[in-house]
């Protein structure tokens, strides 16, 4: 496929969806130039909105975050997390009892915040679990894999409770060369043992689609075709807006390479409309 | 777990989500006491939309068929079909060229309607197919299973073009005792031998939810709680409504029988809020 | 990977398995020069077997074949089909009834010969099966695709009976260009659709090589390292051949080309001991 | 189904095999009156092997656990694992190089012995792998999952290498109501992650059949009509001998039990020629 300037491209749209790891930053920290993209944007008055799996951090960390590694001026109201959705559908849900999580006890803090009860994997106790009436899994930290995967296990199997995936992607990059089996692994490798179905939060599955769209569009006012989503990965950022039914663009800075994005895109039928090499030219 | 009296349990709730086969009517024809059910919630100003997973009928012949059966009175804003969507995603990508097809040619005058060029797989020329742009899996008629799955291969083959499923169900029941493969079964079994995958359009998928919420609630004046999801298919209804947010009711009129329903809420962890006999006691 | 000489390499072995579509021959015909090499390995007194897996032809219809393209001198004894081993399944398995099966007849009349009662799905009466004790998915011809799949779900949802799988393959190349749904691409619809296991033949499971590698060493006077596996598809040959035992060869001459053979070997971690461009150099 | 008398039926057979979790032992320890069945078998002149899914302990290991447990006079000879399996595929593999494992050194020690240089994961260098030419799951035990689950994908990701799957049961009973993750399930989950298939050891795959048939009947004078296959699990044990052509007996005093046995087997489709209480009437 051909590729596109990015910052051509973005002025037929009146809003852009960013993928965060791969598209405005990495490993190495942010890309260089995605300040400018972001200022270029503000100054032609097109809206934006990250969107990224990630169930570690509240969105106010996250733009915390973004500003340690040089990327000032992002707003809370910008960054919408597959956190934040589970969050809501937990508190939507409005389950009477404990929400027993597998995952830091900080991002416990602000998922199943707002003074519900809720309780560490590692402190349940398997005899005296009635008062459990759902599950999250959260994140790949604050736990220990050796012996409270298992007890997750074994909580599903006495408990048949709603179970949330606060983060779908089963596999996220370290460093250059070494990765780590994220929460939607470990959930996967769960649903894998119990033959059950979880609920899951994250690219591609379209919630955050929707939540995004309805931020940016209270009133209706933007359509579809107005808005142009723009990641690094086939299988989660470009299925998911495919499917939303936005245009979507395949950028070239993260888990796509230039060499083996013709490849991908033929083997898993997962077709961006456009490719541009970074957000940043 | 518990039953529940819908006729009691709908007074909580602004609004339902019904979905047709199993809910509404079944191979019998129409459920009894539907009509009294749907004039009731009529009366105490209880909105509802019918979310069925079809594409073979546009919106218009649905409430002609449910006119046949019995039940007059229905609207095609009331009724919202995977086919529906299938077609307003079409619309949007506005794909430059033909659509190809497998289905009925009456499927495809509504889902691919609006002076779009359209060929069914019969006609498809596979040593000339350059301005085939889309591929749409309709329906399990129309074509000759000997021949055109295996032409449909060849042409995706051939062709690294968007594929969309208009109804994602695998199998449908025609009989007390019989089933058939649909579309949603055909379409696995291409997406399986290429190793691909396409886009879905029907419950569980979100999008079907997405549309009737936005629908039912433009100005966002009805929260998620104010919705009841009901079905008779736990991997579909249940899962959908439970996934988008809704308090979800499982019915014992259709696929999941009284005697297995707490086996399967087990075995598949798919918990509806509640079970109800039928929508009409 | 570094490129081999077969009939170099071959050398060091006492015993081949050759796949036959692919390796022996393709949609053209016989790859040229096999005679040449099938003569070398009988001058040489190293042994070999055809393994193939079909289901449509007898091993007296396949070495009828085979003299047909050219290839002359093959005895039964040196072929080996999916359903050669279909056929002593059932036999050993010694129903009580009669065999439905989907498929031709005359594929019928050889895997389930010997005076065993057998039906069509195209015969079978949904009313009145009680006498049917077993299922064999033989062939994709033989039936109406439109209507017998159907009936065969339909059957298997009726009777809990053993369902044999004699040809495993998905999919079978029928020119350069295009390709055709076998009867495993069927068989897994419908294992899909049932959520049920059947009992499959066919290179990569193991049956096929205990069955030859029995034929060719009676008394165990060849070890698995004197036995070269030779095939054109990772999936089937070379993982069949790994899992089993053997040393294993990759040709380029069927479904892997030499150009995107490195990287398929990458990315599904199937690796062959040797890559040789034929089996006739 | 019906239920029969295994006491009566074994005198149909020449030979037994029998799995040994469920059908001999279960956590409270041995199944009282299995030393008499055993006995029986004996004096009968019914050979019997037991085919454990297990690569934790060597076959003598085995002996002295069923001695300690209070069955003795097993000989190692009647006990075959997976491990003994993985143990003959790797050294007839020949690999050139070091092997890397995850398990407990006295897993490596017995199935990478003789001279075989390994490494357990915990110690693998990833700057520095070059000598690592193959990869082996042992056990759920000898590492810390936090760390060496990660390193185990890192290090297949870097080199494209045969990897070995010791014991393939994704699951195993720890007490009455708890379960712990197995090697398999952990593979399951690298496999998932990689996109890779490896080769596993285990019941339902063929190859200890095999080895258990070659093993009892060298001169092939046992045909596969005189031995029952007996298991507790479906999947497993009952699939495995279906597959290679034995008859096959569930017993309910493991995984399977009585309330569950036909519901299961109806929705499997995993179909055993008998079923009985337990081995000791």
């Amino acid at each position: 496929m051909e590729r596109n300037s990015f910052l051509k491209l973005v002025k037929n749209y009146k809003a852009v969806f960013l993928d965060s790891y791969g598209v405005l930053k990495t490993h190495h920290g942010l890309i260089k130039g995605v300040e400018n993209t972001l200022d270029l944007l503000r100054s032609q008055g097109i809206r934006f909105k990250i969107l990224t799996n990630d169930a570690s951090r509240s969105r106010q960390q996250q733009v915390e975050k973004f500003n340690e590694l040089g990327l000032t001026g992002l707003t809370t109201e910008e960054i919408i997390t597959s956190g934040t959705l589970a969050r809501h559908f937990i508190e939507d849900k409005n389950l009477q009892g404990s929400i027993a999580y597998l995952g830091t006890d900080s991002a416990a803090s602000y998922i199943l915040q707002s003074g519900r009860k809720s309780i560490s994997i590692k402190e349940v106790d398997l005899e005296n679990c009635d008062d459990i009436a759902g599950f999250v899994f959260l994140d790949d930290e604050g736990f220990d894999w050796n012996t409270d995967i298992n007890k997750t296990i074994n909580l599903l199997r006495i408990k048949n409770i709603p179970v949330v995936v606060a983060n779908s992607d089963k596999l996220y990059p370290v460093s250059f060369r070494d990765v780590a089996v994220g929460t939607g692994g470990i959930a996967k490798l769960v649903e894998n043992i119990l033959g059950r179905k979880f609920i899951h939060f994250g690219k591609p599955d379209s919630q955050m689609f929707v939540y995004a769209y309805n931020l940016l569009s209270p009133s209706q006012d933007f359509s579809k075709n107005d808005i142009l989503m723009v990641g690094d990965t086939l299988q989660t950022d470009i299925l998911g807006g495919n499917k939303f039914g936005l245009r979507t663009a395949l950028v070239l800075t993260g888990n796509t390479s230039n060499r083996k994005a013709d490849m991908l895109i033929s083997s898993t039928g997962i077709i961006p409309d456009y490719i541009c090499e970074s957000i940043t030219s």
